[in-house]
């Protein structure tokens, strides 16, 4: 297999820590953006970055951007530019592009260009956070569908200290499977039922989203 | 249990998102901005919304800043403001404050005040799309510990397709334990072990990251 290609334009927070994240994996990055200080900052990470404005259609070309496996577009507050870039690129042929939306109506205009995946990270991470705040012992990784979600929750109630999941019951009673149960620094994947629960274990729990809460209120007592 | 309140300073699409999610699982929340704007926006969303400079101590003191349960400080480019005002409210006596950070000094200095959590939305979010781009079956879900993860991995190769978990000696062979198993539409939690596999399901799976990163690359065969 030949090593992927990214284009990355846009070095700002979101786009500089995709950069980060490809060229730490051994991809080939290529980066652009009009500030000479955000190029500095990456040229050493990134296999080659240029200081140019995306706007213009020539540089793209003699960048070959039509030969990149995929182009990431983090151009934030300037949605003009956000726009137009990402009408060319996707003129010039990029398969796979994803780009960065400020807002509903930009999400909405991406799309209609060809954007295989339109991000909003500020959004989405606070939705996360949001959600962990509701509930201070409960993780709320992800929702796997509008039903079911993976989190994790602290035990905090003393109801659970010294029960193991086999005396609890705990698949029957509170429907949710366990798929870790993390005790200080250690995470124990497929954990035997008859270990004791202590205070301060999280169990990392599969299920519906109720009984997912419900067995979070009962932390509470 | 009395309903949770929460302080939300600058109304970004961080704090902005943070605000719709705490008020729609039925939080008090009040919002400060000193954009009018970006205040008409959330009014409607949050129980009470102020204009106002967040700099302003009494302006804090008059909104009884210090009886709030959490403060999120959402302050983005202004990072001399988000100073202070971690600085005011932390010294008012608030117990529970996330705060943003643009970089990793910002983040220091916001940790050195006491924050309780200091969040990076664009970088964290970054990595996330960083990995994902760079194995396009594989989503990488969350670290566990520095060892182990959970991933949803596409089943994109034909040596696995009509075969169950069971014939593949699925646990011992890969080291990974399959949690749920998504197909078209439907999650499946607790998959049955003779259930035969389709092109394009998904099997979300626990395990070391070593286990989980050779899982996928079988997918390229
Ligand atoms: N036309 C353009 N050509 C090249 N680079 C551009 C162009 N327009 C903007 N950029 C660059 O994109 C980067 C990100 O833009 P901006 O700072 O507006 O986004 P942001 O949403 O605030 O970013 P983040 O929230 O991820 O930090 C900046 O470094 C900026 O210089
Ligand atoms: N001193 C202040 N008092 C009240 N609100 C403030 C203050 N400083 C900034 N804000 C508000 O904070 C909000 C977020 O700030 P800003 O837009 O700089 O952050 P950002 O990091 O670009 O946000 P995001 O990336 O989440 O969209 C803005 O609505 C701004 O009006
Ligand atoms: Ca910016
Ligand atoms: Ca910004
Ligand atoms: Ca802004
Ligand atoms: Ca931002």
């Amino acid at each position: 297999m030949t090593k992927q290609n990214f284009a990355i334009i846009g070095l700002g927070r979101f786009g500089g820590s995709i950069c980060e994240t490809l060229a730490s994996a051994g991809a080939e990055v290529l980066v652009i953006d009009k500030d000479e200080a955000r190029i500095n900052d990456y040229k050493n990470i990134a296999t080659q970055a240029v200081i140019a404005d995306a706007q213009d259609e020539n540089t793209l070309k003699e960048l070959g951007i039509r030969n990149f496996d995929h182009v990431v577009i983090a151009i934030g507050e300037d949605i003009q530019a956000s726009i137009l870039v990402t009408l060319m690129v996707k003129e010039l042929g990029v398969k796979y592009v994803t780009a960065k939306a400020q807002n509903e109506y930009h999400a909405r205009v991406l799309t209609k260009l060809g954007v295989d995946k339109v991000i909003h990270p500020e959004r989405d991470m606070g939705i996360r956070i949001g959600r962990n705040l509701i509930s201070k012992n409960m993780l709320d990784y992800l929702d796997l569908s509008s039903d079911i979600k993976v989190a994790e929750i602290r035990i905090t109630s003393r109801n659970f200290v010294d029960k193991s999941l086999e005396s609890l019951n705990f698949r029957n009673k509170y429907s949710l499977n366990v798929i870790a149960i993390r005790r200080e620094k250690k995470v124990e994947i497929a954990p035997q039922a008859a270990m004791a629960l202590k205070l301060g274990d999280s169990l990392l729990v599969v299920g519906r989203k109720k009984d997912v809460e419900n067995f979070d209120k009962l932390m509470e007592q």
